[in-house]
């Protein structure tokens, strides 16, 4: 027995192992459920058990408004000062949050949420549909590396990390909840403001019920300006969270690119759609990093070494993956990965020998340019065909410059019109090759390189990793790092933000976000059932006010506002990675909203 | 120490093993030599050491005509009359054999045979080129199974049976031979004799020599007749030994299907081609025979399922095989195999996700249905575009009656001018649709059955394998059982023979004839280096007699020649299987031989 018991709680470090009946986290921890839930699931249990004493004043179920800042503790009585009323602000056409919290010492069996009527004072309302309730939902986390200098690194054994229970999906698909004694309930209230609302205050009520039975309400202050949002589709934004269709598969256990896997996906790549993303992450050869991910990235073109000795390809996979994002509204961009992969092997099917080979061949040897020029000159014909050339980019990340520079060669023989994007360090040698441009966050853009990039139209961005302790997206991470990436960005003049994984889930990401390498989260942003989370939300709320500044900026230039374009840089100057861990996120990304919604 | 020996010795059931340095055969001896040798090789050891006492009164190298029936033994006096003259009868574009056998005491150092010129009485040459020489070489096999009713099944200790050095390989590789005392050395005297020779008799000597030293002569008178036999490739014989090319990739470690590939076989399927060969073994799918052999047969056709879910085929492989043998001569039929393997799994490149998935159907299945459909509907459509449809016959082994009458609708489904091949049992049920067909030596198709296939000119063939004991081409068989088969092919008036394995080598074919299943020998005829073998030439002995046979029959029809048709019928009356084991085969191939030769 000892030995089962000591194999079930170690980490596992291979994948997909799973009990007929039962599924097991990629910790090794058993879910106590069936693998892969998509509906209603039951989270792990939490490894802090509530503080009798703490809880015993609390008689009554409590009810109050708190921060969309705070991950708040399942087991522990919130610290918060009661708050009945919230008021926020908002343009036309932007989304907003807010978060309740409900804690109780007794059970609460049917816990329900609702929202009255918003009206304005002319008695307008604020559409029904523009609203949402979602349960926050608590997941297993662990935390940063022991050093605090970053969350990179293999952890091949978890016990040597904190394991604690963190709140962060959000759960719309359930209703209600049973409330155990000695339990916080988050609740998470979104509202998509209509772009064609009148501007005004509208005021409503969060009704919290045991059932049928009102627990009690909170009220609810919309202030909407007169500024409006644009759809993200027309949001200048560059977001690109690359994104993963294989886990999507595995967990939804559908055949790859079957129509049940197109429509497992749709929910989730329309939440990112809407997010502002604006590139479609495509794999053109086999494990472009190396199977890094819970869910290997496999080539969505077809290589055929034919048994005449020539190369074929086919674009089947590619076309239907490029096709379904397109219609879901992501469809600006391609970055295609990658030629220069993790590992130097690319595999194709022999034909010969009816099996899977590997070449092993690096940039700069003639294998190597005779493979990828008879790829890439296929690839060119196969895009232009089909209109995608130009919206197309051959995607690198870092690589020993000398590689870079062979790569480059390489793509020009192919065909000289190719775009190419990197994700990596700043190379004055490499840059001006570069249409999209991405850089760690740690590094800077020249100047002038920057203002000459933004005349030619080129994406310039930068990126976040298990690199940095701050600020990070892990399930850990307070939220409000999430929505302080894109005031850096804007602050740096940059175009948007890339993080290299929107959903390569762990084995059960519902119940426990940790991983075999890197600190718990770090491989995805959302859940399945396409249910977002408080970091998603937070850098959407970011993303948005990246997209306010840049709005305002035009604005203010084009109309000489000398006071209002400084006030905003003033405000964007607090952005510093220096604050890093003093000075909360929170603090400078709730002030430089107060600036934002002041205009 | 001693466990690595049990290892090396023991039969090893798994294939591929290879020691950096060394050969090991199927049966686990080491060769003491590289692996897969082409050119000069030693033989293993003789597990038969000479008696001193028997040698002893053999002072000089002894050299006589022997019999191409018999196989001398490697280290034992050959008991033979001594006969210096041999006297040969043979038809015009004949192939004759002779066997001589040198035999010494001491050591030979340098033994090597020439031939004087041959002439005949009007000074007439018989050119250079007609004639070849060759070393008998020997190999180890083992025995029929212990009952002596066969030769089928497993063989997972060899220790089990006898082994035995036996002369079958016929070396032309190698011009010399070194003699070690007391050994027997045989030497294969093959003539080609052109079509256009005068007939009469042509006299010359086999001149035997150590170094430049001669050690003796002998006399040799071919009788050529006046009667022209046709070239193999106007042959009416239905010849059908199943070639295996991936038993050659493996063997001289060429890639398949390169052009190294082409050019290792070429001599191989030359040699087949010259006996008469008119069938191009095709393997359609993955695997027909369930991997029986040491190189499993692959599919030809590159089977892929798109990520569209439809199907897709690439006759690459299948174009290049064909043109391939029809270049080496080998044009009249195709025969593939299989719609009905030995294991109903069909495995295919799966495009969504990028790997080779296997799907287990079976005829009177819709997915069987669907799949076949697909496949035959695309491969009649490539071959009517190559010209081939009219050639091609979908091939089936034995098969439960209502898997072959599934499968055939399934054929006409997809296209009913198909042509059906089967090898098996005879059915009066599904005779009608098959067009090539063979039985087993112990069935009977009714005469009415053959006429009437004779009319409508489909083969009708019967075949043996590891089930018969006699007669049989094991490298143990009496080599006179070769040519038998043929005579009993005449006899019941088929149009020839079919066995299952031209060349399905095992680990190291020249050295071990032994295999994991069934008796040494039956899973090939000929040998690495294009080297023929007793079995083969006296095989070819045979089908000479049968087209013979044929061009007598039709001309003594023709000529109401009632006297010489009798003659031929009673011949072949003689070729009776209940004569094995008593009557050797070669009392009565030789006895028909001289009447044949003697119109």
């Amino acid at each position: 027995m000892k030995r089962i018991t000591s194999f079930l709680f170690s980490c596992l470090l291979s994948s997909g192992i799973l009990f007929a009946q039962q599924g097991i986290t990629q910790c090794g921890v058993p879910t106590g459920q069936s693998p892969f839930p998509v509906t209603v699931y039951a989270e792990l249990p939490d490894p802090v058990k509530p503080l009798a004493q703490e809880w015993t004043a609390i008689k009554t179920p409590h009810i109050s408004w708190g921060s969309t800042d705070v991950r708040y503790a399942k087991h522990v009585v919130p610290k918060l000062k009661q708050q009945n009323v919230l008021r926020l602000k908002a343009w036309r056409g932007e989304r907003v949050n807010a978060q309740a919290v409900v804690w109780a010492g007794s059970e609460v069996s049917n816990l329900n949420c609702s929202l009255s009527e918003f009206k304005n004072n002319k008695g307008e309302l604020l559409p029904a549909e523009a609203w949402s309730i979602g349960f926050i939902r608590y997941v297993m986390t662990d935390e940063l590396n022991k050093d605090g200098k970053g969350a990179c690194g293999h952890r091949s054994d978890h016990s040597l990390y904190d394991s604690l229970l963190v709140a962060d999906p959000i759960d719309h698909v359930i209703e209600s909840v049973p409330l155990t004694a000695m339990t916080t309930q988050p609740v998470w209230v979104k509202c998509q403001i209509p772009q064609s609302v009148a501007p005004g205050i509208y005021k409503g009520d969060l009704l919290v019920r045991d059932g049928e039975r009102l627990l009690g309400k909170l009220k609810l202050e919309l202030q909407i300006s007169g500024r409006v949002l644009p759809v993200p589709s027309e949001w200048a934004y560059h977001l690109d969270l690359w994104q993963n269709p294989f886990a999507v598969a595995r967990y939804y256990q559908v055949p790859l690119w079957s129509q049940a896997h197109l429509d497992a996906m749709r929910p989730l790549m329309k939440m990112l759609a809407d997010a502002g993303q604006k590139i479609i992450t495509a794999s053109i050869m086999h494990k472009p990093w190396n199977g890094q991910t819970e869910d290997f990235f496999e080539t969505m073109v077809t290589w055929m070494k034919r048994a005449d000795g020539t190369w074929s390809f086919d674009y089947t996979v590619f076309d239907r993956w490029v096709e379904f994002m397109m219609n879901v509204g992501i469809d600006r961009q391609i970055n295609c990965y990658s030629m220069v992969p993790w590992e130097l092997s690319f595999q194709y099917f022999d034909q010969a020998t009816n099996s899977l080979k590997s070449v092993k061949t690096a940039p700069g040897e003639k294998e190597y340019e005779d493979m990828w020029v008879a790829m890439l000159s296929s690839f060119s014909q196969h895009l232009r065909e089909k209109g995608w050339f130009d919206i197309c980019t051959i995607a690198m990340d870092e690589r020993p410059m000398e590689v870079m520079q062979k790569t480059l060669e390489v793509i020009r023989k192919a065909d000289p019109e190719f775009k190419v994007s990197l994700a990596g360090n700043y190379h004055a040698e490499i840059e001006p090759a570069l249409y999209d441009y991405c850089i760690s966050i740690g590094q800077e853009f020249p100047a002038d390189v920057r203002m000459r990039r933004a005349s030619e139209k080129k994406p310039t961005t930068y990126y976040t990793s298990c690199a940095e302790a701050y600020p990070n997206t892990f399930t850990f991470s307070d939220p409000a790092e999430a929505a302080w990436m894109s005031f850096y960005s804007a602050q740096k003049q940059l175009n948007g933000y890339l993080r290299w994984a929107y959903n390569s889930w762990p084995l059960e990401p519902l119940l426990d976000s940790r991983f075999r390498t890197w600190a718990g989260g770090d491989t995805y942003l959302v859940y399945p059932g396409a249910r977002s989370s408080i970091r998603f939300e937070k850098l959407l709320e970011g993303i948005q006010a990246h997209e306010k500044i840049t709005l305002l900026r035009k604005e203010f230039l084009d109309k000489g506002n000398k006071t209002g374009w400084k006030k905003i840089e003033k405000m964007l100057s607090t952005f510093r990675l220096e604050n890093f861990p003093d000075i909360p996120a929170a603090v400078t990304v709730n002030h430089a909203n107060e600036i934002l919604n002041s205009f």
